[in-house]
């Protein structure tokens, strides 16, 4: 890859590779209240590496018409996939799938295909009111398999509306994975020293406008009055990002620190 | 309170009482890679929860000044306060404090306080250039306190900038709390049972709706193939509470469930 003078970005910029990209919007006061820890921006952020995709925002917000629509409207034509999670249930909170119709101004009725496979699912009797309003889905909309608790999710352009309970978000995700047309691989390397970042800041911004198509990552951590950096350095381009990595192991040397070396995101 | 008719809103909505609001950004390229899980969010909501200041929405953006700067710009108007976590280090990719000064278009420069507190703290020499610009705060800010590494996190107007690092986090927070002010806490109930969604979800409806200003929350949990769902009542009116939550505890026993009960958030 060439190296091109990336101006005022810190990421791979070079004219010819087309970064896909994608937006996360996390629907629950759970979330915003504390009762919960948000659980689905870690898994949906490793998946969507793993497809060549690079998540650039998540956004929580409330079970609140107004802050869904306006989530759904600001984000769906910044990125080229966009994911919902939560708010898809049966109770007066689940409002997802209406601020979705609402949002790209489309109707939204019970869904035959939905319909039918919730009547498979529940006990004669028990597929209530409440519960046939999982399927509602916005007009047009493609379903979603739910292969736990059978209530779909959706598809409606490039938003995808998943379930917020992680292990059925997770098999949502599964089942559309293959949909996801990503672009090259985003690689990383890891190196961590005890050391903290102050001392490794100036020659790492040497390094960094060395190779500017690198994305260079300085996370510390702090643990029993102890400071650990972890330099992560990230590129689609395998041969560049071993040169960069070189170069940083030599800083990290030179300041007498051997790096702990991981591979991965 | 008075009960009044809410439209289209779940939460009080009384006219008398003030909602306190808040809105966080939390910046960092390692949580939208999926390395490291977020942490800041869950911490903030439940002390803010705790000083009676309601989390609206949270956003996770990256290390890039057009989206730091889009997002202060963005929610700043929108909530009382609004608190950013992360990078405000001393490395090329912390670039909080200018990404601040951008949103409002101040100057920035290396505060004096900031830099003698730096000054006091690193021994003799170590207090390079990098470190220095951790000492960086837009005109008109005033300091927060960092008990741990000393570099100060800023206040201007209703944005506050902490650390991203957990532990200093958490110590900056304390350390300004007394500059908010809450209005009522908002209580909690919540009532768990073995039961899924679909089987509470119509006669919550009827409770929501004979409790408008009670804001009612259904949250299932599914483990080892089991769903459980808990019920949560909250309101800032302790009384009010109660007799929801009495009524919520009917349905749920008349479902043959006895509620496993909680009160916080």
């Amino acid at each position: 890859m060439a190296s091109s003078l990336a101006a005022g970005s810190f990421h791979s910029t070079s004219a010819e590779e087309y970064t896909v990209t994608a937006g996360v919007i996390v629907i629950g006061n759970e979330i915003l209240s504390g009762r919960t820890r948000e659980a689905n921006v870690e898994f949906l952020a490793r998946r969507l590496n793993e497809l060549g995709v690079r998540l650039l925002e998540a956004r929580i917000v409330r079970d609140e018409m107004a802050a869904i629509v306006g989530a759904l409207r600001a984000l769906s034509p910044m990125f080229d996939y966009l994911f919902t999670t939560g708010g898809i249930g049966p109770t007066h909170d689940d409002i997802t799938a209406d601020a979705v119709a609402e949002a790209f101004a489309l109707p939204i009725d019970v869904d035959a295909v939905a319909r039918a496979r919730l009547e498979a699912f529940y006990p004669k009797g028990s597929l209530n009111e409440a519960r046939l309003r999982m399927a509602r889905i916005p007009q047009g909309a493609s379903l979603i398999d739910n292969p736990i608790s059978v209530a779909p999710g959706f598809r409606l352009g490039n938003v995808f509306v998943l379930a917020g309970v992680p292990a059925i978000m997770q098999a949502m995700f599964e089942s559309i994975r293959h949909e996801i047309a990503g672009g090259p691989r985003l690689l990383s390397l890891s190196l961590a020293v005890p050391l903290p970042e102050g001392d490794i800041a100036q020659p790492l911004r040497l390094a960094q406008s060395r190779f500017p198509d690198v994305e260079m990552g300085s996370y510390p951590t702090y643990r029993a009055g102890q400071f650990e950096t972890a330099i992560v350095l990230r590129s689609t381009d395998a041969a560049l990002l071993d040169r960069a990595g070189g170069a940083v192991r030599q800083i990290l040397r030179g300041l007498g620190a051997e790096p702990r070396e991981r591979r991965g995101f």
